[in-house]
């Protein structure tokens, strides 16, 4: 755990060093999933953690773990309250709670292939994120400013990111 | 654990139980992140799952978690995983193997706010599915096409997802 002052301090010394060897900048995250023979159960190990994500047993999974779409919504949540976290830290705004609420909304007939017209992930998301603290009302409204404008799951749900498909059937 | 065909029983079920009561389609996903007053580590309860989020100690965090941007990766991966496994179900394509390898390159120096230029997300994503199984190549790039156009993480990735935020500063 990390007072205001030593998570500024923390931040600093990773902008310090990116500065001094900007190749640091450049990160390519690297995991994979996989699938046996049968059900829907994946175990996704990341670095030394691992996820297990998974369907509920009303489509054939075996509910172990949260549905993609809300791991994604999971890591939005997260991403969402760390940016205000490290923004707060760097802007010296102190916020003594930050919450966020995420939904998303999702019309399964486009994933299960029932209505081609619907898309296959959510179509809409929302957010609340209370803050709490002493500061005035402002100096929130510009730390909000700042973290909608860094925060990286809100660009990636809310633009486009590019994606290449390699399929490899061996031989 | 299903099988390929109890698998596809339990997706017929499923779409049968949407056709018969089409509100069922529509569903909205809820959870919450929350941080006090120090540290980067995020627990995010998903209904009975819970997640940790949270960010390497080079940045401050407690390396408790994988950060978000791999969350989100990790949901991607899974969700490949599992909507080739559905698909093969409806196509009756068998496949003994699904494996996911996803990459994402981030420039991290726009989520710190060292470049407004560099978007704060990844910029890039590439995926490598490897299929294994007795069905002709032809089969499984079918496969692919339909997993292709229903993925509902493929989508979120690639697509914009509409974002409402509110800030909720109490009283």
């Amino acid at each position: 755990m990390a007072s205001a002052g030593s998570q500024a301090a923390a931040l600093g010394g990773f902008i310090a060093r990116i500065e001094g060897e900007p190749h640091r900048a450049h990160v390519t995250f690297r995991l994979s999933a996989g699938l046996g023979g049968e059900g829907l159960t994946c175990e996704v190990p990341v670095r030394h953690h691992a996820l297990t994500v998974d369907e509920p047993k009303s489509i054939g999974g075996g509910d172990l773990g949260p549905n993609p779409v809300e791991v994604a919504l999971a890591a939005l949540a997260g991403c969402q309250a760390i940016t205000y976290r490290l923004w707060a830290a760097k802007l010296g705004v102190r916020v003594d709670r930050i919450e966020v609420d995420v939904e998303g909304d999702m019309d399964v007939r486009g994933y299960v292939g029932m209505e081609d017209a619907v898309r296959p992930g959510p179509g809409a998301v929302r957010l609340r994120v209370r803050l709490e603290g002493p500061e005035p009302p402002e100096r929130y409204r510009a730390l909000a400013e700042a973290a909608d404008a860094h925060c990286p799951l809100l660009d990636f749900t809310a633009n486009p990111v590019p994606v290449e498909r390699v399929l490899d059937l061996g031989g």
